[in-house]
């Protein structure tokens, strides 16, 4: 494995910069498509604005990989694959308001509310919510209706108080707060970070039909890579630049925030990160080369720069 | 029809006031139970805060209606049901925070955000969002899989940029601007009223396998009493008192809202109204007496004082 440049991870196997390129493409055409703008055009220009900001699309790529891997087609993965780049960029633009991280830079461009307003940037995250359920329920095809009702069953759930929601409410009362418990932390990762990998990784493997000892094992997979990226994004904040992150940094240690790094330290925090990732490429052992993707992902997550 | 006090309506065949009173009490217990607190408690509190607050629960007693108009059980409709009341409380939550409608009150009980903050709000409103649905994904029995599919269809197409938010985005739009239209109006209140009242129809006839033909019929009868329950809404907000609204009246005065009554006055405001509520009943008439709910609720409609 050698890291060239920010990004560029090559393996023996496996080229997973021109995979993540690739599937970047076919991610960003289809959300392009997904969202034209009519009446009333504010709203959607700013549900555009944020949904085409750019961004890894590490969310919807997991989906397609997955979906692949257990004898799927992208075709049948794609729909899910855009809710789920919708659901991150709605959270994206809510915690960036002024009543929550108020933060002014997202992906290296304006927040949407600095752009459009708060009213616009609430209701554009409410839109983008709605449409994700609303694109899977009418856009899936040649999949079993049970298996679509079990991906947007999990959609909702990853969302919800029980997700991302019940997540960033733990994040915000524990802000400024320096008895944090490493519980209380990974409850807050699990839940803001962890639960839609998850989800990208699992839902993939349903709509493929996968057995349930398969969803397991991805399950088990997408915990370890989450809570991987999770003290890897608090270890960048850290030591990234602003050019790097395409956010502010260091706002981590502006708002006093308790962080892996800040209780373990950067060098353990590292090798913690690691460990997750050497777990995670465990539980693929039963793919064989088949899962050489979702490996390479795993390990890039540890080795980025951004 | 006669009307006693402020609700009460009794038609000769059909004692409206009891009907709404049992399936309000049947719909509250569903809500209750929907949604159990766990951690973290204060978003769940949050939310309950709202959902359960109070109000006429139509939305929820329409699908439960037209479902078993349709040949369906309370049983079937009652996940959607529940769902349709997550939507419209998290679609009354934000639009109550100070960066929409900046109100304080809702129901007679302080808004969301004025109990628990801003942050605390938006986020209780996602998750309500979310939560909807989740609880029909998850909860609904006896349903085929392809009718709950086009169900969250339509209630994700209701409350996005294609219905309520796009309703309320024109609705700011025309804040403090004397030259709207009557078009304009009338987009912004089948988005943002109407769109709703029609899901909470359809949804239930979808639900119980309703024909094509029998879903358009609901639909336009869903249509008609839209927008005669906004030009009623508009009307109480000059004529009523505070302690009928529940909330602070004469709100689209101060904010020089253009209104149907404004347009129209309020004499040819009711008798549009009534025109409406007339067009509606007309539609049932193949169902004649199973239909009895659904023509007393229209007529509940205008007639209702708050």
């Amino acid at each position: 494995m050698v890291t060239l440049g920010s990004q560029a991870v090559v393996s023996q196997f496996f080229d997973l910069t021109s995979y993540l390129k690739e599937r970047q493409k076919l991610v960003e055409e289809a959300l392009d498509q997904s969202l034209p703008i009519i009446r009333p055009e504010k709203i959607y220009e700013s549900m555009r604005y944020s949904l085409l900001a750019g961004g890894k699309r590490l969310r919807p790529i997991l989906c397609l990989t997955t979906c692949e891997l257990m004898g799927g087609t992208i075709e049948m993965a794609m729909p899910t694959a855009c809710a789920l780049e919708m659901i991150h960029t709605m959270s994206l633009i809510h915690d960036d308001l002024p009543a929550m991280d108020n933060d002014d830079y997202r992906r290296g461009k304006l927040t949407n509310h600095k752009v459009y307003g708060e009213d616009i940037a609430i209701l554009a995250g409410d839109g983008l919510l709605a449409y994700a359920f609303e694109y899977v329920a009418t856009q899936t095809r040649n999949v079993a209706p049970q298996k679509i009702i079990e991906v947007i069953a999990r959609l909702g759930r990853t969302v919800g108080a029980a997700g991302l929601v019940g997540g960033q409410v733990l994040d915000l009362e524990s802000e400024g707060r320096q008895d944090i418990t490493t519980d209380t932390l990974t409850f807050i990762h699990t839940h803001k970070t962890g639960a839609l990998l998850e989800t990208s990784v699992v839902s993939g493997a349903i709509l493929a039909g996968a057995s349930d000892e398969d969803v397991q094992r991805l399950s088990r997979y997408a915990q370890n890579i989450g809570l991987a990226f999770q003290i890897v994004d608090d270890i960048l904040d850290i030591t990234a630049t602003q050019e790097e992150l395409g956010k502010t940094p260091r706002k981590d240690l502006q708002a006093q925030k308790v962080t892996y790094p800040s209780i373990w330290g950067i060098e353990a925090s590292r090798e913690q990160a690691q460990a997750l990732v050497d777990e995670a490429i465990a539980q693929l052992a039963v793919y064989e080369e088949k899962a050489e993707p979702l490996r390479a992902i795993a390990n890039y997550i540890v080795t980025r720069k951004h």
